[in-house]
């Protein structure tokens, strides 16, 4: 066939933010003509880091090239980025795909897999830092299109790339129709979302509540950078 | 115990919009001190409307009483709200429940239940009006609070409804922690998110593609409506 139906493929690991992967995927999967696929090691049920269960579709032997691949962040990327079949998966699947999405931390599953170097790219507030040691530039915008490299802020900034995404892949027309049918206009009820503008009493618990995974984390990237390197 | 701990139960069935559910899970399931439990029929996996599948936590027989009892929307609401067992549980958990909180047409499932009768509540733009045969009073808010009772307009709403939730339970500091960490500082990137300000030719065609749907959903609130009365 010479047209073939275009494939999303999400990634789906243990202890990943599922809102990195749902709320893309709510948009993601509305793409007409699309097929959608939750990709994961196993086709076994995957918990997430707060302990929701999601059924992947595809295991990573059975998936089929992605023409869109998108991979969510959250805890389980420090483990992630250390395992040396998912980093396989995302750099074979990321190189031949025509789009590549991170989510959060996702993209530093992307940094490890090779897909950053030399690309401008951004990542959870907490963690994008980091992003420099796999050769990537760091953005502290919610969204960093580099190339066909999309790379978004924490979670739910995930729901606003795949809009653009969509609209790269399908039309400003077809991402508004998803836009209305989600009815996504947003109304926080605090202005809290980014240590820009959150007070800084909430930043700094935050952090301190953040210390340890960010130390876990920053040993894992250390380790997955060198491991790119060598 | 004088003191238990609270437990979140969210309702998951088939046919449910999954971000109906996952948004708000992700901030619900943060609250300090509380369960979040995944509630449905049967500790089944379950195939939401576009094809994602999840896991319960919980059955509908081994549930414990909620404190907080979430119950989402989509196009599997119309087969939900015409399903005696699950009307008779989310009429027994609400009521018995101290907060209830409705998403996109899961208001209707609360409608269904009785818990709506003389409250004002909201839903889905293209479903919400239907709520008054179940005797409540429309809103057109994306978010609406009446006693116990919160209703959130369409999917997306949801996330900002349960960080309204979350700051009356446990009070503005933690819900304002919960949005940094989920990076909450919404850029859509463009204005479509309700028929007010969408384009003309987005709504006309949402409006289109979603008679068939309407038309299901229509008559089977009638049919809810008229069981609800008898």
């Amino acid at each position: 066939m010479s047209n073939p139906q275009p494939v999303a493929g999400l990634l789906l690991f243990p202890g990943l933010t599922q809102l990195d992967l749902t709320g893309p995927y709510e948009v993601i999967a509305r793409l007409p003509g699309w097929r959608t696929e939750i990709v994961a090691k196993t086709i076994a049920p995957v918990k997430t880091d707060r302990g929701l269960v999601i059924t992947p579709s595809v295991s990573f032997a059975d998936a089929p090239p992605f023409d869109l691949l998108v991979v969510p962040g959250g805890p389980g990327t420090d483990d992630a980025i250390l395992d040396a079949e998912t980093v396989e998966f995302v750099r074979r699947q990321g190189e031949a795909a025509q789009h590549v999405f991170g989510i959060c931390t996702g993209s530093l599953l992307l940094g490890a897999a090779g897909l950053l170097r030399g690309r401008r790219a951004g990542g959870h507030w907490a963690a994008r830092d980091l992003l420099t040691q796999f050769g990537a530039e760091v953005s502290d915008a919610r969204m960093t299109k580099d190339g066909k490299i999309y790379t978004a802020g924490g979670v739910t900034s995930g729901i606003d790339m795949a809009l653009r995404v969509v609209a790269d892949l399908a039309g400003e027309d077809v991402a508004m129709g998803i836009q209305l049918q989600i009815e996504y206009d947003p109304e926080p009820p605090f202005n809290a979302g980014t240590p820009f503008v959150a007070p800084a009493a909430v930043v700094e618990r935050a952090r301190t509540a953040g210390a340890a995974r960010r130390a876990i984390r920053a040993a894992a990237v250390e380790t997955a950078a060198s491991r790119l390197r060598s």
